[in-house]
């Protein structure tokens, strides 16, 4: 027979903050979370707004101020996500909580180096969180298709992407010897530079062949990009179109439930404890 | 039994006209949206001609003739439309509601600001209405199936954008960083402007990097736009595939019947009345 | 019974002839097909030669004779083809009939008009015969796999390419109200012009928004280009899928054998006259 | 029965260097393989950075003794390779026989064309060897799976390609008799490269049309050029989802089983010699 252990009060308060912080099934956490996003967007904006010289020699103290009241308000809740979690390494060595490090830590190097509070809007990258919060629609069905598919299709990508890099690096350099630095060419990573612009039809036209053999070979490049173009296209979607049909078998075997302390789904219909950690799935 | 209800002779002229301006199954209601298309198009190629300053100081009196003449015509048709249908309301505040009012609205506000005239080219929105004239030839299943795939695939190409935006947050305030005003990187919005520019292959030149390291991020950035480039062509093209096969199994049972009043398809083959509208299929 | 008719000596030599001028299944019609490439491949070159000033400087004169000899060589062929064939108005007026005149002309045309000749390079088009020749290989079962493709997407194409320049339109207007002269926006129809290249994900740069929110537009346009270059894919690619598997189901039941005159496939296995232009099938 | 002929000592190190040089399946095969990649990574760096002028400005010697170090050990490597096979000829005249000459000729060429070192960068062409290293990972089946569908969708591409060139021609000679040298279409071919350049999307902006004539064909060709972009992307597509489904098939009857000297993979299970060199499988 298994027997939940008695737990202190701490340990209460510690999960409960815990249920609200990392967790958004709860109509608190949902709640929070919505709030976090808020006011993560307001702060990149004030950045945002603050690197505009026309606005920044206006409101300096307003954007000033309004940054550092974020910065406190993240610094907070760093430390009770630290606070709260059993197992606060793994969180701070987690993506997330690198990022959220990230987020709070440039504005207080702004006292040692001048400007670096700019990097906060670094900020932008707790953004993703919002997927997190989507999870209870079904957009998260979506964001784990779109993440599996890119998955399956990432030894053939990176196959791919070093053939381009070779591709790359020969024609830079051929460019390079044929075009010389009057036509921007000044080096073959300017050229590798280049390449990359035209093979991806990107096209900036800071730097473009003057001699009829480059230009003969640009429009070789040209072609090329253009045909291998097809290729991360057609891997990527032979993997939706494999998902798809494999998605209708999953649907109707899934139970929907959520577990409020790990965000696991996945669980039997029947289950009373999370798989995953061991905490109650209804509370 | 149902009993029709006598109609005044008003409300036989009404729908007489509301078949003709807004059905396009009969004979009439074909020629009436054939001709509001020619004038559509001509007014429309009326102000981008007054655009064009060689032309408009040599013909300014015509183009406006023009205009005012195409903006009658439309107001009377506006008014009309609100006349002859049941439910003036629901036309007002319609997607063609509003952009029929739009396509009128600025001749007449030109009395007050100058220059508003030249909105008047947002008529060009008007000829959305070629799709329903199409209903007619097979181009409408066509129409419903290219909605349909981007409807089904709307949560994930928005989570797709999403981190789109992200990316362009991240990347532009980094290039803002590496790269300062002098590359033309003035303030964290040109940044992302610039990363969104470079994402999408889009590489107008007007802003680009010119320190090795920001050229590097650059190159970066490019390889990751051209591969992401797959990820809404996968969607789509799952979706696409997808629908196909289900259109097979569609085909047998629907019904080509379509209502003259409200354009409503779909009714049983032995359809008396409008599912939609009540009114009568057959006149 | 069928009672073939006596033919007279020029009839003879009028179907010999058409069958190593139209037919590609005989030696001497393969031969023929090949020159005539060779020759046209070269009078394009001849053509290209002239307009680059410098070399024209020096070789005026041999470029001036070589365009000269391929003009009556193709003249001569010209007239062969209308005498060959037994419906030649079906031949002047068919697509290679005008193409194969439209390469004659405008040399005979540069007597009154300076320049003209340069138009020869139309013959360029020409080398769509090139697709004849192939039939042999199997490379025209790919030819005809694109071409019905394509030719089944028209609708949805249609449908696509409308709403693309319907958004150029607005959009073109917008930018010229927002952006103004300045910027390069001179008038709508250039408006029309930078959309359509930012749409495309061109970006030539010639034309590119300055102001914050003009930016901000073309930051909206580029993301919608990016999206919408996912349907026609979406759409060729079911497409082709579709032919994939429709092709494996046909391939054993169709006979090889092409008609030597009128280079129509498609017979039955025991087929002694072809089907469309009657002529016997092996002579 | 079977007798293995009695090898003599000479035998005996050419098959062992043989494994160590070509294989990739014994230990030493891969370590030889694995420094191998990161000389030539190093070897290509040093010539990019002798390219840039203020590196190589400061550090010109210790950049052209890494070449030369690089240079000798490459071509001990080449001697080597050439002794250790039992067929030289067919490795010189293999494609990385031949890239692997090219990769050490530039420099003893330097000695009487100066600047002829910098093509030892063709040397990052040696790097494809890297897809032989990855055939123990999963990638080599990826890799196979790209290259089997691009042959399969080369003769569609390659009529593809073709329709593309024919199209150029035409539209390069209608751009450079419709805007002249002023806009910078000085020529027929400089037309055909502008063509391209805006065909594949890729537009760098040295070249564009200024009279309305001119841009209005090239908006005509950018939304063809965004069109037929979907026709290889399509074709490709297509190929992989057809390979998804047959690989599924095959997957159970290969065996994993590699050759040690030849790397031919496809043995039976119960092989005891490599059924393409016939040596041992096991050693």
């Amino acid at each position: 027979m298994l027997i939940e252990e008695p737990k202190t009060k701490i340990d209460r308060i510690r999960q409960q903050l815990y249920i609200v912080i990392y967790g958004t099934n709860t109509k608190a956490g949902k709640l929070f979370d919505i709030f976090l996003l808020i006011f993560i967007l307001l702060s990149v904006l004030a950045v945002m707004l603050e690197s505009v010289k026309e606005i920044d020699d206006n409101y300096h103290s307003i954007l000033l101020s309004a940054e550092w009241f974020f910065t406190i308000l993240f610094s907070i809740e760093y430390i009770l996500r630290i606070f709260s979690t059993k197992k606060p390494w793994k969180y701070i060595f987690s993506f997330y909580g690198i990022i959220d490090l990230l987020a709070i830590l440039p504005m207080y190097l702004s006292f040692f180096i001048t400007g670096s509070n700019l990097l906060t809007s670094v900020r932008a990258l707790r953004l993703l969180r919002l997927f997190r919060v989507l999870k209870l629609a079904n957009f998260v069905g979506e964001a784990t298709n779109l993440k599996s598919a890119l998955k399956a299709s990432r030894p053939k990508i990176i196959v791919f992407l070093f053939t381009v890099l070779i591709i790359a690096m020969v024609v830079g350099t051929l460019m390079f010897l044929i075009e010389g630095p009057e036509a921007g060419f000044t080096s073959i990573p300017r050229g590798i530079y280049w390449t990359v612009v035209t093979l991806t039809t990107v096209g900036f036209g800071d730097i473009y062949p003057i001699t009829p053999f480059g230009q003969f070979l640009a429009m070789f490049v040209m072609i090329t990009g253009y045909g291998i173009i097809a290729v991360p296209t057609g891997i990527v979607s032979a993997e939706f179109a494999k998902q798809k049909s494999a998605n209708k078998e999953d649907k109707s075997t899934k139970s929907k439930t959520v577990c409020p302390v790990c965000d696991e789904s996945g669980h039997k219909p029947d289950a009373q404890f999370c798989f995953n950690c061991g905490e109650k799935i209804k509370i």
